[in-house]
Formats: C-alpha cells, structure tokens, sequence
C-alpha cells in the first residue's frame, strides 16, 4: 500500500472537513457538530490520547449507551494508531470485568453504571479512567492544536485495526473482532451500493453501537458524508421525534422495533414521511416512504457477522433466486468448504468461508483462535451454508449450535459455562426450544453432582447473575447423564429427548 | 494484504463461476459465453500465456478493434501476473510502433490492419504474434486445463498492475498508465454506487475499449456479474439493434452518438425501451428509459482521467452544488495543491490532487515522470481545480494545455511535435480555437526555417501521416517566432494574438 492508496478514517474525515464544509455531521441532543468542527475535536481528541501515552496498537475502551463521542473517539483512535472498542455496557459486572481484563485498555470512557463501578478493579492499575461528560470535554480540551492536516497525515497505515467488536463467544467467552480501515470503508462501500445511500443520507444510530448493525450504517452514512444523529438508546416516541426533527432517511429499525414505532405514532402525531425504510405492516407503509433499493425492497436479507465487518452476501443480488442470503458483495468472494477445506459441491452444505476487502484481521489476543479461522487463507465464519443450484447462497446454521431468541444470539457453549459454575451443577448442555414470542428461547439440560440439590430457579438465578440476563434459561430440566459426540454434547440428541428445535436456518 | 483480503480480477471471476452457474457474461456477435464458460476459456489462455513464456510483469497487447477477447485477456492476465493493454488500432503505423518499442509486449494479439503490419518490425524479435481469430483460438485451446481453483488461487497480488491504457503525451509521446485489481475494483466499486448497477445489468460495450470511459463501465458490469454486449465498434443500426437484442440496460454513448440512434431509430423499428439512460431530447427521452441513478441524473458529470482509473469526483455526489465537478468518490480523496505541494484556500485554483485505492500504480517505463507525478505522496493529475465555498469541486483546466475537439483530448505538445518532424519547420505551437461543431479545433502557429518552404495543406498532410488523423491541425499560420515563457509557449499571447479559445474548463 503506497501512500497515494491509502485511505484511512482519518483520511475521509479530512475530504469531508473540505467537501462538506458546511454539512452536518453529528447530532446528538443539544450537540451539533459541521464536518469541520468533528475533525477538529477529532485532532484534539487524537492529540490527548496521543499525550497520554496512547501508542499505535493500544486499546481505548468506551463503556456507556451510544453517544457521538464513539464516533469521535473511533476516529481519534484512528489517528493515533489506536483500536477503539465500544462494548455492551448492559453487561453483568462479571462480563465487563472480563473485557477490561482481556483487552486491556489504555483508557476507559465511561458512562455512570453500577456493574461497570464493581467491575473497575480489574482494569491494569494504570488505565485512564474519563467519566463522558465534563471529564471526557477537559481531557479532550487538553490535546494539542496541531493542525487537522498534519494529523491525518501522520496517521495509521489503513490496513491497521481501529474498530474492536466483541462477538462469538465460541469457548463460553466472546472475541473482540478486529477491523481495519480498509475493511470498514469497504463495507460501508457494499452498503452504499445496496441501500443506495446517496448525498444528504441521514442516519438514527437508534440501536447499540457495539453491535455491527448499526455501527456499519453509522460508518457508510460517514463515508459518503452525510449525517449522523445519535440517541441513547431505542425509546419508541424519541425515535419518532428524532425522524421528524432531523428528516432522518433510516434508523436501525426491525419488527419489533417498528411495531414499537407505530404505536407510538398511532394518533400521526410525528411526521415519518422522510425515512426510506423496509414495507413492514400497512401502517408503518403509510406513515414512511417505502424504499427499492436493493437493501429495502430485500427486506434487508443476506448473511452476515461482525468478522466480515457486517454483510458478507446480500438478498439483493439475487432476489427471487433459490438462496435467501442473496450473493456476496461485490468486495468479497466465498467459498463452501468441508472439514479438510475441499470445496463442497453446489446443493450440498459446508462451512461459509470467505475472502476479501471487508473482512477482519483476527481476534484480539487469540493467535490459535485465528490460526484456525484463517486455515488455507479462508476465513471461516463458523457458520454453515449451501450453494444453491442457480449459484445463490443459503445459510443453514451455526456449525456450533447457535440459539436466536428475539433477535440475540445465543451460543450454547456461553450459557453452558455459566451453569457450570454452580456449584451443585456436574453437567450441562443448552439447547433451543420453539418459542412463540421470540423464536427459540434456551432451555438447559443440567446434571447434578452426586448428593447436590438445586432448584429450576436458584439454576436460572445463578446464570442471570453470571451473563446478560436474556442468555439465561427459561426452562431447566435435571437429567443423570449429557449424550456426547466427542467432547461435545449430542445437540441432535438432546433436540429429539428434550423439544429442541426452530434454530436459525431450520 | 493478508490472503484473506486478496481480491483480484481472477477471485471476482471465480465467484461468478459459482455465483452465476447459467449467467450470460458475454455477447460478441455468434458467441455467448456463461461465467464459468468464461472462467474456462481465461483458465486456458492463462495457461496457455504462461506456457509460451508469459512470466510476472510481462506485457500483452491487443491491437484490434472491440472484442470480447479484450475482457479475456485481460483476465487471463491477471491470473499469470501479467500486463495487458489494449491500445488504439487507428493510429498511424509510427504511433503503434512506438508503443511496440516502448511496451516491448511478449505477446500480440491483432486484427488485419495495414498500419499494424507496417510497425510489426519495431516490435521485440522474439514477441510472438496471434492473430484475433482461428489463431487466437487454437493458442487458447493449447492451453493447459487446470481447475480453475487452482488457476485463480495462484494469482498475482491484487495490487499487482494487471491493465495499462496509454494516455495523456506530456512530452509528445503517450505514456501507458498502469492499474491493478485493487483499483480496477474500487473505481468498480464507485460506479456500481453511482450508477446503481444492480443485479441483472447489461453494458453494451460500443465505445472503444482502449479508452477509460468503456473500459470502466465493462469492468464495473463485470465486477456486479452483469451481462457484456461487445461490438466492434460503433455502428447506429447495430448498436439499435443489439440494445433490443439484448435488453442492454447501457451503453457507451454521448451526444453525437445518441443524436446517431435517434436518426437510425427515426422510423421506431427499435425497441429502445431497456436501456436506461441519461434525458438526451425529447426523441431520446421517448425511445428509452430516463434513468435517475445519480450518474444518470447529473448527466454524466464529474471529473476523471486514465490515471486514477476513470472518474475521481462524480457531479452526483454534490447535485445542485456550485462546482460542475461535484465531490470525490467515497474511496479518493482529494487536495488542490500549489507548486511547492502546499494546498491553496477554497476559491483558489491548484493542481487537483488525489489520493485512494482507485488510482494507478505510476506508467509503464516511466521512473522520473512517475516520481514527479506521485510528489509528497499525492497524485498530481496535471489538472486545473478548485474548491467552491460549498465544498464541491470546480475543473478548471489542465496544467498544460489541452485542447478537447469532438470529445477527444489533443495535446499541443504531441502535435507540436509532429510538426517538427517537418524539414521545412523550425518551431510550431498548438493552441485550440472555438469550432461552432467540434467545441475546438487545433491550429498550428508555425515557424519555417530560413530559407525553406512549406504550404499549409503539406504541413498538415504531415501532421496526418505522423499521428492520429483527429489531431491534425484545421487550419496553419506563419510567423516570425513563438512566444515563450521559459521553455514553453506562451499559451496565452498565442491565444490572443491567434484567436485561441473555448479551453475545456473555460
């Protein structure tokens, strides 16, 4: 990559700072920012982290709901080299405490949260801790004036990771996922193209930050330059306020979210006429502009993982063929491997493995991890598909059992760890059952250790208080023995014996 | 660029293979070839290519008219690391003897010219000559049948230069502009948003595709899996007729060859209907469909050269914005730089500058232009811009003089030196005067030696034989001396004393 290739964050801020010198970047309650305005809060951001000792390859930490300031501090830790990892901060104290202790952070931008309180004490003793607010606005004060130019200039190589996403909890705890620059403005440019994301794109950045879904719209809105409107988190009447207000084009919006939306807008009291968003109910039709780009007239489908930094096939490449998943972007290529990494023929299932500009450089701090994931130059997504006979693609499921409970992931093996730290507990296996409100919810499988006792709720207790509380078990069942398949359990096995079923892909 | 990342012409291919089992990719008169009808033939011809001796970085020329074994070899080059170019067939024998000399190709594959077998002999001693056709055909069919897995995963470094298209004679002599797949893909990239090339789109390819502005949209079409109609050249009735043939959803085409349709399609014996395209006339706009895409909508507008793959800025992404050129492609960025590398205030005219993954790799043979031109890590276009105060982009004009008669570049000093070449000629200048048909046209200001004597129609039957026939002067006048500033004309008192005028950008 010769410097007249390079195209970092930092890089694209700089056009925008010229081309838009006048455009609104950011809204944020009172917080409006021009384009100009966020990359000089970017450069004095980028200046303090820079004088506080933050050094290519270190880690800046954001935990708190969504706010502006992960867009600025992404694009600061951009300019110093630095990776920025928002995280769930609905997290227990336990899970927060694991992030601070496997990532690291050189600092830690905080919003008031009692987990994150008790979960301080593991963080390295010499992590900067900056409370958002009055704090983060001094620290950000403090970084030097140095000209925006010289700043992007002395930036990071763009194949460097920037963007840190915790996901797939294969062992039982998550991964943070690694993105380049590269790999994010390639994405965004797949984005682009499929939504059709034009000059004026205003985006409401109404779900978490630190899920893909709605960092990689905030990042594509940001590429092509057009504005961004934060809130803190999904409330249906500010979201319907916020649309109207901005004349936002999308939000990060799905079915329950809408019917949330609709509600809140029965009396047509907020006018959504300028949000270009998926047909949904005749109600929510008739309250927005129905859009046909390929992204909306799809209904959003494809396939996709925070390691391919958000789609890796879409719907809209294919619409109306055999595969729901659609086509890769144009920026990636796949290919359907077995186990010995032979390419499967067409019709019949293999691991989605996939190679090009939008994907991941590997988890942070897990070199075996990413050795596996990377095998032959391909990375393997972990999920299972199928190449239909007219070329589309379908997915048919994690290739570890993966449990989807309105619309959260949940990997068996996490919630699984987490039982096993009871103390009566011996053994223990989660599956999915059907549900009707959330498609599946888990159902554990639990042996006891010979002469302990616990009930069905002191079990379902105990897990809320290890992991996110919709990771835990609606139903518990006692059982002497976990059918295995190698070290693993016999999901298949358990599925027919205790009512599994509706997995992802079924 | 780790193998995960890899992207190359050859990936993109493979995935068609896969992708789009039954897709038509190609249409040249009797043939009709499949993705992975495509994918074999290229495997062969690569095959065949590295068999004959064609190693990493060796060049391969195409000297014919428009076929779709330009889009073959291109990509059979790809796969063994190899150049291709496909240069003009209509120039004189001495300007394709110049780039037999200055390409100094392995392999040329031609089309009966009389121009061609007279520059045969500048060409290497040992390049091996195909002739398009039988030939072509039976050197294809020599090649080795690899699996196509194997071929593509041998390929070159996607950063490798895989396309050199001559342009932009600085010193009088054409330089080969070299671009690998990683810009081919981006610039791919930027007109598949633009454009809103979706699923299912055709390009009728009936613009020479030795130049940027076909090539890109070929490659575009390519890059999205779409269907290429190729012609050998423009012809109205057979372009009509292939556009309702084939559903072509675009082709190459700007005023004078759309004003050619609409007179051949007077009678409506066409049916026009698929394509969809930029509002030309009323007649136009009745025969096909106005398309709203933003490169539809802006009429095509932006700013663009060979050198940073075709367009650097699009008038779509700044629509109603004070500068015609409209703002970079979301993978560029752009400085408007004085002569010390400075960037000059918005309102002030500067070189325009570039950097991002679309733009070429420096020419071919060109060590010292290459550095003058990629100075302080920036591409100097050798063009004229400015930034409005709205922040869109302003083409001003080109550093040098350029003069632009029916849609084609001249430059002086290729002409000048033509003129030079003349014995009774001791100096010429070039400027361009308004031409109510063709915007400019060229006209010599010529200095004869003492004594020595030449007409006007023996001066610019010399410039006619000496390089392409569009470029020779339409008119001739005798003078004294040539102004000069340093070394150059003096552009602007020739213009005023000679009637110069209607500069591109003026």
């Amino acid at each position: 990559m010769s410097a007249v290739h390079r195209l970092t964050l930092g890089d694209v801020l700089a056009e925008h700072r010229r081309g838009r010198p006048a455009g609104a970047a950011v809204v944020d309650g009172d917080v409006r920012l021009t384009y100009p305005e966020l990359d000089d809060r970017v450069a004095r951001l980028a200046g303090a982290l820079a004088a506080g000792g933050v050094r290519p390859g270190a880690r800046v930490l954001w935990l708190g709901q969504n706010s502006f300031r992960v867009l600025e501090l992404l694009l600061a830790c951009g300019r110093v080299g630095a990776v920025f990892c928002p995280a769930n901060w609905r997290q227990t104290a336990d899970e927060i405490a694991y992030v601070l202790t496997d990532l690291a952070p050189a600092v830690v931008v905080w919003e008031e949260s009692e987990a994150v309180e008790k979960a301080r004490g593991q963080a390295a003793p010499d992590a900067r801790w900056i409370r958002s607010g009055e704090e983060y606005e001094a620290f950000l004060a403090s970084g030097e004036t140095s000209p925006p130019e010289t700043a992007a200039d002395a930036g990071a190589d763009d194949d460097a990771p920037v963007l840190a996403l915790y996901t797939a909890a294969f062992d039982g705890r998550p991964n943070a996922a690694l993105l380049s620059h590269s790999a994010l403005i390639a994405h965004s440019m797949s984005l682009l193209h499929m939504r059709q994301m034009e000059d004026g794109f205003t985006f409401l950045a109404c779900g978490p930050l630190f899920h893909v879904g709605t960092m990689m719209f905030t990042l594509a809105t940001f590429q092509i330059g057009g504005r961004l409107v934060f809130t803190p988190a999904y409330e249906p009447h500010e979201v319907c306020r916020l649309i109207e207000a901005e004349r936002c084009t999308q939000a990060f919006l799905f079915g329950p979210m809408i019917d949330g939306l609709v509600q809140a807008n029965a009396d047509g009291r907020y006018d959504l006429g300028s949000l270009r968003f998926v047909s949904h109910s005749p109600e929510w039709d008739a309250m927005i502009t129905v859009d046909d780009s390929p992204w909306c007239a799809s209904k959003m489908g494809g396939y996709g993982q925070t390691e391919v930094g958000g789609m890796l096939t879409f719907l809209g490449l294919g619409m109306g063929g055999a595969g729901f998943a659609g086509r890769p972007s144009p920026l990636v290529h796949v290919r359907l491997l077995d186990a010995d990494g032979n390419e499967v023929p067409p019709g019949e299932v293999g691991e989605i493995c996939a190679r090009g500009h939008s994907l991941f450089s590997g988890y942070w701090n897990r070199p075996e991890l990413n050795a596996a994931k990377a095998a032959g130059g391909w990375h393997h997504t972990g999920d299972l598909g199928r190449r239909e006979a007219d070329g589309t693609l379908t997915f048919v499921g994690p290739k570890l059992r993966m449990i989807k409970s309105a619309n959260e992931n949940i990997y068996p093996a996490e919630v699984e760890r987490a039982l096993k730290t009871h103390p009566a507990v011996a053994d223990a296996a989660v599956i999915g059952v059907p549900d009707e409100r959330f498609g599946q919810s888990p159902k554990a499988v639990v042996v006891l250790r010979d002469g302990a006792e616990a009930t069905v709720e002191q079990i379902i207790e105990h897990v809320r208080g290890e992991i996110a509380s919709y990771k835990k078990p609606r139903e518990v069942v006692f059982t002497a023995e976990i059918p295995k398949r190698g070290y693993t359990p016999d999901y298949d096995a358990l599925d027919a014996e205790h009512g599994g079923g509706a997995y992802p892909g079924d």
